[in-house]
């Protein structure tokens, strides 16, 4: 671990104790979406397009309808009309009428695996049985896979009414025509052309990434009971209890007071489980029937109808002098967003330079939708596509000249003070303590020997999030504290949010007694994702400690008749101070504890905290990789992330965010990617088929932790979670060009890919 | 419904909406504790004592645990050894000890249904199969169920180390020997002989009253489960989770941190539901078997070996001049406590003389072990026998005086300023205001008419409590707001607090949505019960909707560019001011909510309350009865309550408070009954054999509400629940005097009693 500058003597932080609810989630005991279980509950299921796209012609429900446990079914039409605007999902904002069509097809299907019609019955094979019995007549329509040609002026246009809203100056994008494209942006600063006359050397290179699943273990539910006073309650595995609220008030048209929404433990969102799918649908039916209406997803259904990433067409134009400074950067993101607008282009074009301080500059950025399921959020989303595809021409530019990757990268690393894409000045960051690390570190001073073997390096950058938390504690006589959280529980929320209280108060961690509640049961809280969760809430913890500290001070000072001032609230957590008899006196937390309810009573807060002081994140990953020639196999032989993590409040979990965030990434460099066929079929919508990697595909992920404290926040701390998935792509597609001197411009390079480099063309 | 000064005009206190619990309890859905599914649970049950005192030789399990399906087997040895103490249960406060041996009987049994040892089995069946293969060797001991035996010196004692605690000045009462007498306390003011002197009257009588149950529905019920991490959640229907909180970990020697209870819907409670019986059982056969354990009671169970209330013995002597001034009484209590101390006598004595202000009065309690179950607090503990003997007497005064029983009372009653019995001075009370509304009631200005018939009239008072209550608040975007409440809801308390929080808002009821939640999730709140609820509760819905109010000008003001002092939050939920270009701006109170996310944030405060001024209760009921002289029986012809409620802030709720109370007073004074055998077996645990009033056995109760606001409260709530149970016993009494000329000195005045009376003696 390497920590600049100093670190503060933490007690509590930096210790890696075990999480609140670890016991339950070893031992079975966590309740999932799945595990609920109510009195008088129907079970609900979704029949799926079977086409690509298609005009619904006719639904015919009546026979469904007959068969005998068979309660109710409904359509789009079941829900209440959607005047248009947006919902804030908590990463990104969607159009609510389209948010509908998605959860049920309004009067077409968009995709293969689109959602037409649902069943409730009373058990899930009799709901199962009756998609069968309900007659969809479809009128076929061409259709568009690829973002390329979802481009063209000729493709197949999936909203008519669909015109770019463009948010870039001086661009010739045309506004007033049916078009795929639903949003241009562009960011620039500097003189592009000013910038690359400067230039030795200019590389430019086109690439595409493929569309890659969250791949959770737990697939998407949702359990809802519309009571006959008008309630609304829902059960789900989700990111964000109060997105689900929202969502789903919005959807069914009802205020949010009518909707509590009880998380449930969630089995990995990666931030795929923000979006609603099946929970307004489960909501509906609960309304038709006065049940309770229970829902899952098969694991096809998740692949064929939740948010995937986008598939990416990009170009990177970099020019650069020859002692290696970059002076000029012009890239082009084209992001498939699915069926409906609004993949995570937007945060690409944000982050594409971000490890650079490149004075000339332009960035843009088409959000395009395609005849493939809606994108959702997917750890950093955005940013892995836009970063690979920078950091292999860079990668490229280094070797044109002869120089380090490494030293390139640190010449070019930004600093304090230097601006981003957007001209903002960064704050304190991490870039070239984590170069420098790199440098450093045992693997990158390692020879790497054999044939067909190779080095590659990679940055990443996530802005991370702040957005809103809110929390409340009570104080317990016992000296314990409990800390009610509305943030869902990921990655370590409760272990990590109770680290920073017990920190703030003095106190062992022991003493919090963390607990996720529902959304009638603490004030308003964003979702868990967007690596905003340990710095948000962590905030909210400290703002509470602070008043626990202040209000004991207040009670330590009334029980010794002094005034406030003449008490302290020390660092141990012991009150100390004189009485009004000029004597000193003492108090441990757990003694001032117990003196509660015979002084006045119990102490109970709340607070909520939303501050943009997130502190940006940077990673470097080494890859070492091994071709096998005569198999196109790729086998890692050696992965290290370093990454500044501003403060590890739990060193184990966030090694573990980082680890999970690499293992997702190599999978995208050599593995996983949807597979339509020429019917625009998905045809691997089964973990056996679309291969992420397990165990045995992967070498132990080393990890290195930088700790350059993010000066926005009392303990330093820095998102982790999301930048460790974005260099993995760029960081193998290097080592690759190391091992066998073949640039890739696509991910995953698959061993089909790798042998049609290898092998003789035919 | 009188009111008392003008009462302001409230837009929300005083109407009656449907509760946001209502659908949910006429529909079956609301979850009690028999609700309670886990996954892997057991069952437990209990075996009880079929002894009325007994020492407990030998338990011999191994039968029992050699039964397929039995898991595990727990006797008093199990507990940890308590150290000596007391332990707040909310109404009252026991020795730790004497709780444990409550729940299983020590060396000791000492009630007919004493718990001896508890199974738990894989089903319930099995358990209580398992229950009679379990071999306990007693030694019988001699026994004593009556009060008066049990103070003589040659009773059977139940406690060796029991000795008489003193809390009374100049008695003699001795306090070094072996006792059944756990204590003794005195209160006293003016001086008595003097009193007495001056008497032109002067009438001392004794009384006697029965034992009664609480009579809810719902029986005692408990589930736990001791985590492998030592977190032990429990589910109970309980009247206050933190007092069960507090008893399970006093129980079990942990941590109240490691203790979660979640209380479930409450089938009534009346102050039975305050003690624990099942809770600690089912934890430590969970931490036995790794399972949770559920339990509940037969309704046999409940009424051996839950709180009745005590049997009592009681002399009261009061003197009266010739114009019905009264001068002097004295009065004393002796109330069976059951196996262990601890009976309500303390309460008895602070209410007996309640109605009238006596300047020279001395009230001596008794606290007073017996081989029945030990009591528990039910509906104004302690003050029912003690006042019905004082009305009593109080109504031969008159009849000997020749005085309008209702003149009488209104010379004598006290008013503001008067002292009390501890010789305190009297807020604001309604004492005089019920008398003058019984005297102007249409019922007592009727004509009672018949043969046989007659009419009475009783006052009753009851301090009503304080103590402590939490809630947090957060303010939703479409102007609704969560109201988070650590009370229990009995008779209509989230109803009755979202009404106060929206009176202070200024926003409709439907505004509010009130959520009860677990212990983990909110402040320290106290039991509900001694008619606190209300006012402790509304308290903090007050002084949250106050804070609400002051945060949403701060954030109009923000929004406006302007000091806060330039804005005003209006009673009808609109802020007005000026904006900083001196236009004048307005939000209604849902413009601002929806404002809140988009600048600075939601709003979600905490809030803790404990406060001492509570305002003291008072009620008059008028019973009009007739008696069958050849059955016995006695019909309640026609029954009015007049009551002070301060405010009503839900008179439907209030009128049920009253109504219920009424009901189950009259079950007192006509029918209901502990029956012990010579054995001392209770011979009628059964709703069958006990007899509690059903429909059939009561008129409607009328209702008159008297609103004389408590100044101590900002919308005047004095607590409901508790004074109408106490006035039944002696109105019925003195109208049976009024019908047929007899005196009674017992209650229940059951038919058999009646023809004692009225038959020729053999």
């Amino acid at each position: 671990m390497v920590a600049t500058p100093q670190k503060p003597a933490y007690k509590v932080i930096g210790t890696r104790p075990v999480r609140p609810d670890g016991v339950d989630k070893v031992t079975g005991r966590a309740a999932y979406g799945a595990d609920v279980v109510l009195e008088g509950m129907l079970f609900g299921s979704i029949l799926r397009s079977p086409h690509a796209h298609a005009r619904i012609k006719r639904i015919d429900t009546s026979k469904a309808l007959a068969l005998p446990g068979v309660k109710a079914i409904i359509t789009n039409a079941d829900f209440p009309t959607q005047e248009s605007g947006t919902l804030d999902l908590g990463e990104g904002s969607a159009n609510p009428k389209w948010l509908v069509d998605n959860v049920l097809a309004g009067d077409k299907v968009l995709y293969h695996g689109h959602a037409v019609a649902a069943v409730a019955a009373v058990d899930w094979h009799t709901a199962e049985e009756a998609l069968g019995l309900i007659d969809v007549e479809y009128e076929l329509l061409p259709f568009v896979i690829d973002v390329r040609e979802a481009m063209l002026a000729a493709a197949p246009i999936l909203h008519h009414d669909l015109r770019t809203n463009v948010r870039a100056r001086n661009a010739d994008t045309p506004k007033d025509r049916e078009t795929n494209i639903a949003m241009h942006m562009r960011v620039e600063k500097g003189d592009l052309d000013a910038g690359f006359a400067e230039a030795d050397i200019v590389i430019e290179r086109e690439f595409t990434t493929s569309q890659f699943h969250q791949g959770y273990i737990e697939p998407q539910n949702g359990t809802a009971h519309w009571n006959h006073d008008g309630q609304i309650t829902v059960w789900t595995s989700t990111q964000g209890a109060f997105s689900v609220r929202d969502q789903v008030a919005t959807l069914l048209g009802q205020p949010v007071a009518k909707i509590k929404v009880v998380p449930m433990e969630i089995g990995g969102g990666f931030g795929g489980k923000i979006p609603v799918y099946l929970e307004p649908v489960a909501a509906l039916l609960s309304k038709k029937t006065g049940h309770p209406v229970k829902m899952w997803m098969s694991r096809e259904a998740v692949f064929q109808a939740t948010g995937p990433t986008s598939a990416t067409w990009d170009r990177v134009k970099i020019g650069a002098k020859r002692d290696g400074t970059l002076v000029a950067a012009d890239v082009s993101l084209c992001f498939a967003a699915g069926a409906y607008p609004g993949s995570a282009v937007g945060a690409g074009v944000l982050c594409a330079l971000a490890p650079y301080a490149i004075p000339n500059q332009r960035i843009d950025g088409f959000d395009v939708v395609t005849n493939t399921p809606k994108t959702a959020a997917y750890r950093a989303p955005g940013a892995p596509a836009a970063e690979y595809a920078v950091e292999a021409v860079v990668d490229e530019i280094a070797r044109a000249l002869d120089m380090d990757p490494l030293d390139l990268r640190l010449k070019n690393a930004p600093d304090e003070g230097d601006t981003n894409s957007s001209g903002a000045p960064w704050p304190r960051i991490g870039a070239k303590a984590v170069i420098t690390a790199i440098k450093e570190s045992a693997h990158y001073n390692s020879e790497i020997q054999g044939e067909d073997v190779g080095r590659g390096i990679a940055l990443g950058f996530w802005f991370n999030g702040g957005m809103e938390s809110s929390s409340s504690v009570a104080v317990n006589p016992d000296g314990s504290v409990s800390l009610i959280l509305g943030s869902t529980d990921i990655g370590g929320t409760r272990a990590s949010l109770a680290m920073q209280l017990a920190e703030t108060l003095g106190v062992p961690y022991e003493a919090i007694k963390p607990q996720v509640v529902d959304t009638d049961s603490v004030g308003y809280t964003a979702v868990t994702g967007g690596s905003r969760t340990t710095f948000a809430g962590g905030w909210v913890a400290y703002d509470l400690g602070q008043e626990i500290r202040k209000r004991l001070t207040e009670r330590a000072a009334r029980i010794w008749g002094v005034d406030v001032s003449a008490v302290t609230y020390n660092d141990d957590a012991t009150i100390t101070g004189t009485d009004k008899d000029g004597k000193a006196q003492r108090f441990t937390f757990e003694e001032i504890c117990r003196r509660l309810p015979s002084t006045g009573g119990h102490i109970a807060v709340s607070a909520m905290s939303r501050r943009n002081t997130a502190g940006p994140a940077y990673a470097g990953h080494i890859a070492d990789v091994k071709v096998d020639r005569e198999t196109g196999k790729v086998t890692v032989l050696r992965y290290t992330a370093v990454q500044d993590v501003g403060t590890a409040i739990h060193p184990s979990y966030v090694e573990g965010q980082i680890q999970g965030g690499a293992a997702q990434g190599i999978g995208m460099a050599l593995q996983e990617e949807y597979w339509y066929d020429d019917q625009g079929h998905l045809r691997n919508g089964s973990f056996l088929d679309y291969r992420m990697p397990v165990a045995n595909d992967l070498p132990p992920i080393e990890v290195i932790l930088v700790e350059v404290p993010n000066p926005g926040h009392p303990f330093g701390v820095r998102g982790v979670g999301e930048v460790p998935i974005v260099p993995p792509q760029a960081a193998i597609r290097n080592a690759l060009r190391d091992a066998i001197g073949v640039n890739f411009y696509h991910t995953p390079v698959t061993p089909t890919r790798i042998l049609d480099e290898l092998l003789p063309r035919a």
